[in-house]
């Protein structure tokens, strides 16, 4: 009888999150940990197990279980290891598909990292559906990305294919980003470049502002969201200019995989229309003419507490 | 028995050149036609496909050949079709394909553009052999691409992923391009774009420079190459100008698919050391820390004179 459950496990700095799902992509049985607690690998992998022998148990035992995928910054489908984390407490690498196979009854386990986990997840039970083709593109704190190519994610000679947040769109006076290099698309359009270009925009700019009542150092792409659905004119700008940047990018990303669509994730999605809008708009005037009204711009389906757990647990369909 | 060869076609604006094929990458027999002096197309296959029966009965008849492959502008995989091709003869879609497969006992045929016939070519013969991750770009006339992800050519959802040429790189006062927008990198990065850049400098500069002896509208990417050749600095800083552009976009791409190298095909490669040593140094400088060192920059392993109809007669080893 085919297995009817996979479980996903979703590894964030803070929280790791976890559940047992069926083919629908409902979410059965589900638990926690912190994350951050265990600095020892060991300890972690200890607890995280214990938590997941818990819900397979509810759900009637491995058995029941076709295989187990975690999404995790970082994380490398080739070898299932998470490789020099800078937000994750353990260092160097660590195999941790293999440590926790080993702790659970050699249950298969497969790991990529968060956004091709939502790439993977939204082919499964989400907008992809029936795509064989596409782009996911994590709008978070930074800005990630998970390509899918003939039904396929691409992981790339070594693995880490799909960096498209740290594709460098502007070449001149651009921004300094996380990654040490300067204009990557993550400085402008993940929701802490929003918050950025909200704190040059005050600075550089004199008119009036909602956002000049806050401490600039503060500002939060909330903030600048509800700014904008007060019809505050400097923020509905600061939406302007991220989604014109994101849609420059995007026409530029068509030219390499032409996708049928590119599916918006994450926390920045919120902001809907706000930033929906520029993205066409950008993408539409940037467009190369053979691909002109073809790729789809959609927003996730995955229901957002749910997101991280689901992309995870369809890579447990995928293994083998 | 598995049949032994393949026939190649290179359709280009000027000749049609076609060849019979075997494992190894050696061109048998070969011929070719005048690709303009067919303002029908009805008139142009049945040339065509006397010309390939003749190398094909050289070779033994049609039941020696496993399938054909054609290269072709703006050749679509999906449909066997050339589409709006604006420097061929026959104008919308011509179902090219179909119409030689049927002349032809029916041999599969198999058609895609001349830069993913390249790619099957380097994959099958050439600089990529037993990669499953590459890239190949051609520079000519213009800028070309052929994208291998897991040892499959992608074609995006429609056929015509993989037009790098089209990837803007330049926002601001980008030079147009032929295909109406600004700042793409075949503007800056084809033969043509070398000359126009020799154009700019002459004008912009007031520096001494052997190009200065030539009429600037008839100056051609070789003029640059001779004079660099005789060290002449413009023309030196001309290949760095271009190589950094090319550096810095393919930096980009690694983004995408981290591909294990990257292949220069074409005319300007015959720069060498002028063209890739700019090229290696801005892609270095450019990259994102995990793919630093891993991708290869290397240039096309086939013969320059037979290099089309290799990478067409590729295509027909892949066929079913």
């Amino acid at each position: 009888m085919e297995k009817p459950y996979v479980v996903g496990i979703d590894i964030g700095g803070t929280n790791t999150v976890f559940g047992v799902v069926d083919a629908r992509g409902t979410i059965l049985y589900s638990g926690s940990i912190k994350t951050g607690k265990y600095v020892e690998i060991d300890d972690y992998v200890t607890a995280l197990c214990e938590g997941l022998k818990g819900i397979i148990d509810q759900a009637g035992g491995p058995d029941k279980i076709k295989g187990i995928g975690v999404g995790a910054p970082n994380g490398n489908f080739f070898n299932g290891c998470i490789e020099f984390a800078p937000n994750l407490p353990w260092k160097g690498k660590v195999p941790l598909a293999q440590l926790i196979s080993e702790k659970l009854d050699n249950l298969p386990v497969a790991l990529t990292n968060d956004a091709n986990a939502a790439a993977i997840g939204e082919m499964t039970y989400g907008a992809a559906r029936g795509m064989k083709d596409f782009i996911v593109i994590t709008l978070g704190t930074g800005v990630g990305s998970g390509i899918v190519i003939g039904g396929n994610l691409v992981y790339g000679h070594d693995g880490f294919a799909g960096e498209l947040g740290h594709v460098i769109v502007r070449r001149n006076n651009g921004r300094v980003c996380g990654c040490g290099r300067y204009g990557c698309l993550e400085a402008y359009a993940s929701a802490t470049g929003v918050a950025r270009t909200a704190r040059e925009y005050l600075e550089i700019r004199k008119d009036e502002s909602l956002l000049r009542e806050l401490d600039p150092d503060e500002i939060t792409s909330k903030d600048v969201y509800d700014a904008a659905m007060k019809n505050d004119k400097l923020a509905l700008e600061i939406f302007e200019f991220t989604g014109t940047i994101l849609g420059e990018a995007f026409a530029n990303f068509v030219c390499f995989s032409s996708p049928e669509a590119i599916i918006l994730f994450g926390g920045l999605t919120k902001a809907g229309d706000l930033i929906m809008n520029p993205i066409r708009r950008a993408m539409d005037e940037n467009m190369l003419k053979i691909y002109a009204g073809k790729t789809k711009l959609l927003f996730s389906q995955l229901k957002e507490s749910d997101a991280a757990v689901l992309g995870a647990s369809a890579l447990g369909w995928e293994i083998k």
